[in-house]
């Protein structure tokens, strides 16, 4: 990935690729979580509690292959005797589904089931041999005859194993071969020399897509994309063109609502009935109301509330602000830090001056109070309900409900001065033409 | 289209779909429209009305099949012996030469012409039966036979029939089938009867798409900016990524037109000789002179006219604005219900205040005027030819031409009090630490 | 290309089409280049002498052909032996690898080398028949065989000629022809009478794609975008939707810089370290420190140096702007001409008033200064380190080192006057109504 972030931390759709694996991965009641992660990959054990709290980690200290990975678990292996599924932290596109159907033929007498993908280009992936529906071996591209190369199956990677003999088939892996590790694929064998029965279950490519570099992290969001998109279309949303959106995993989307072209939506963000989010806008954790309008060019940052019908306009920031029904900020402003009440109405080039170089503070505008252009509101600070502030003003002490707040001087004016002053400029430069000349 | 606005009335490169089928529909003397609607649809009459003043509606208070829809319009039909076109208001995408083509058969001879297609999949569709060239079946997919489901060309639903027999065939469609609905189909078997010729005109998949889903609404989004960028591109405008630029079906370009990405133009926008519309800018209902310049992040809305050699820069939003050769509103301006002159410099943060919370006024400023930054101009105001307003003012009252207006309160200066408040601030921080532990 | 613009000066990637070919020809020492343009194209000429200095132009007065166009230059032939690359201005995508792969056989022996390409649809190219691999013939389109017609290898144009015989093989091509014009595709001919060998070298189609059309110039616009998105996400660069990025051919990047999506980035940037470019930005000419953070909504222009770990937030424009380590410029913002120093933290809505109508003029801000909200800095302006200026301030006098500077009237309020006025306005509104009425 030629970074120093650890390689599951990159992220696709605003989640680490570990965390799709993880919430991918089968919950509930009696499931077990175990993650094995590389010598000092804290951050990677971190990750993992946040988003499965249950999850157990497991350090593998020397890299002596995939079996010896999974056996760096043995605690939580030897503890419970249920069906194992193996996975990898940096296939992020698996889908719960998947889990379940690999899973599933566990039940029905299968001792090992393996996922096998058919990929556009098979060269360099170990072939599935099949034979009357069993799983006989994976035979590495590199070992593999004309005739085995010719086989589309391949293997994905991801295993199942039934949780009575799961244990006892790891331990039996050996290394005896060149690089003297432990293979995960050694398995089959084993299995069948027990005379139980492997079985492959098929996947999709996109979904067993591993990330190895920055093109591939960058194709994995592109499907991710490609699904959310697609859901949410399903899901009623007019977008444009939904190619230019970009969405999180976690947008909730109500009836009606409209997306243009050139849209940013991060996590935790949810779209009332009817809203429209114009083009070139940006939101994330920010909760949209009913027939609300945003943009164009507006960014909604953490913590944005909008109300029922609520405006929010061009080149417009917002973060940490509720901003009730109605409420109107139409241009070039900045709300942070602030509570704007019902049918307020905010002039373009409005600042909640919320810090004052050490600490952050709060503005509070009351319902249908009229906030004039260019207005400096330092907080802490209060503009009561239908007051209204003259444009230009810098507010720095309460305005009471229903008053007129003014922070302005007496404009002069100067006859001719600008005539003068553009006559001076001139003669200026044409004296230092000549002085150059 | 879990949507609840008709379907029709959803739009494509800022049209309604009813808006694009009525628009290719033939027009010209004579040429009779009639609209078939459901009941409780009247904003789809309206919109009929809207675009072509002469359509005429109807209401088929039931839904009992495509002939039943066509024969609401019975009155229409009765009235007027000339050929009958029939199309659907949900395939936006046809064009006003398909029409042609469809109907040109009937003046050889051919009593009805299908249109058909060709699409990538043909399951679901009716196929279309052809021998010796006489269309001689619709079969549906369903009663298909292997055979029949091999035949790639279907029935697109676009049909033409003859004057003088329009009414007969139409009336003769009968309703013994499963659903007890009256279909157009029907119509093949009937011509036969008669002795009379039924023909297959051909179009591309794209021009037939019908729109069911928001996916569906998206693809034909996608068909006709596709259209509307290679018709840009061909009268020579530069796209450095036409892909990224969304266009309107009206938009019109003069010679040596420059757009850069992520550009978003709107209805009745007409862009002059030489202009440049940078990234990020976003334009509906304005004129752009020739060699003016826009964006990047430029929002132009309605009412927008820039004069030749303008120039709009970043962060600015003109609305309602009359902005003459060579004036520059260069950064982070809100101009609105404004005139600004010939080669006036408006300083970056200007902001018209146009409206007082009731109604909106205007502001004028005179040619060559100079405006400072972060200037309010509380409308209605007036500034001179040659006038200079100093920076951070509001300008309440007229300022004449030539003449230089201030509003603005003497800078005090408190020596050392930030070292004073610094330290206070760092003292009070230290404390609440010390109290904390 | 429907434009007044000479071809050879339109863009890709921020380059003429020239230069690309320009800088991809080979240069060191002794290497001569020779560019034919056409009358009255003196722009072209400056173009070539400022990517390539040593370049020497030759106008060709008449359009006589291919071969005429080459001895156009023919003084810079006869006085250089040297092996002859000719190449067309309008195919910006070759790469220095491909001129050199076309000249290589000339030093084993070839006289000839043409350059292949095997096009999608070989329609309207010359075919290019080769046997026991000397090539035999061009066959024009037009003159080919349906057999000749099934070769999919076809002429590019691109042409290497030793340097011992060009001069003599260029001389002996003719005219007699329908045109009346000289073909350098004559040259295969000539060779062959002499007993000389002609090979043919293969190139990608996107390398020898020629431009005619903006739709062509886009397509190649598309391929080296993507060559360099590629190059970039292999030197580590995250971005999550590459295909929304738009690089320059000379952007730098650091170790883990990520790039979201629908930004663009002009020439000569960039971008250290860590640093994070958020959506919607656009840069040129401009550094980014170490850890910096650009965006979303940046403009940094020509002239920004952003220090490590500086923040530019949102709506921010900067231009000719040192901002050093730890500032921060977070919102709607105009910094032009202008120095800020380590840590200091300017206010939304600030302004460098740095344009007076006839010069621009310079504001240095110094370390750890605090510059409040909606301020309007008047150039030239000097505030100190360590110094507060209140929120809503015009500065038009030098702030001390760690002095407060304030510009401000007295806060009035007037009890009331909003629900008066607002009473007013109401029963205006009603009054109107019934008169109207």
């Amino acid at each position: 990935m030629r970074s120093s972030l650890p390689k599951v931390l990159h992220r696709v759709a605003g989640e680490t690729l570990l965390a799709h694996v993880l919430k991918a991965a089968p919950g509930g009641d009696g499931a077990a979580l175990a993650v094995v992660i590389g010598p000092d990959h804290a951050a990677v054990a971190e990750e993992a509690q946040r988003v499965r709290p249950q999850a157990e980690t497991f350090v593998q200290s020397e890299r002596l292959g995939t079996a010896h990975a999974v056996l760096a678990a043995r605690a939580a292996l030897e503890r419970d005797a249920d069906d194992v599924l193996i996975a990898f932290g940096d296939t992020p596109l698996i889908s719960a589904e998947t889990f379940a159907q690999l899973r599933q033929p566990l039940a029905q007498g299968a001792a090992l089931v393996v996922l096998g993908f058919r990929p556009n280009d098979p060269t360099g992936y170990g072939r599935l041999l099949v034979e009357n529906g069993a799983l006989v071996a994976i035979r590495e591209h590199a070992d593999a005859s004309e005739q085995e190369r010719a086989i589309g199956l391949c293997n994905a990677g991801l295993m199942a194993i039934r949780g009575d003999v799961a244990l006892s088939i790891l331990e039996r892996i050996g290394n005896a071969n060149a690089k003297g590790e432990y293979y995960l694929t050694d398995a089959i064998a084993i299995v069948r020399e027990r005379g139980l029965q492997s079985i492959v279950v098929e996947a999709d490519e996109d979904e067993v897509r591993g990330i190895n570099t920055k093109a591939q992290l960058a194709e994995a969001e592109a499907v991710m994309q490609a699904r959310l998109r697609r859901a949410a279309l399903d899901a009623g949303v007019t977008m444009i063109a939904p190619e230019t959106v970009f969405l999180a995993a976690d947008t909730v989307f109500g009836k009606d609502v409209t997306i243009e072209p050139f849209v940013v939506i991060g996590e935790r963000v949810s779209i009332g009935d009817g809203a429209v989010i114009h083009a070139f806008s940006h939101l994330a954790q920010a909760v949209v109301g009913k027939d609300a309008s945003v943009g164009p060019y507006a960014r909604l940052r953490p913590g944005t509330l909008l109300g029922d019908g609520a405006k929010i306009g061009n080149f417009v920031e917002t973060k940490a602000a509720q901003i009730d029904a109605g409420a109107k900020v139409n241009h070039l402003t900045y709300i942070g830090d602030a509570h704007i009440g019902s049918k307020a109405n905010i002039g373009a080039g409005t600042i909640t001056c919320n810090y004052d170089g050490y600490g952050k503070h709060k503005t509070e505008i009351g319902a249908g109070a009229f906030v004039g252009s260019n207005t400096s509101l330092v907080a802490p600070v209060k503009i009561g309900a239908g007051a209204y502030v003259g444009s230009g003003s810098v507010i720095t002490r309460e305005v009471p409900d229903d008053a007129l707040a003014l922070e302005r001087a007496e404009q002069s004016v100067r006859e001719g001065w600008a005539k003068r002053y553009r006559d001076a400029k001139t003669r200026a430069k044409s004296k230092d033409k000549s002085h150059r000349a």
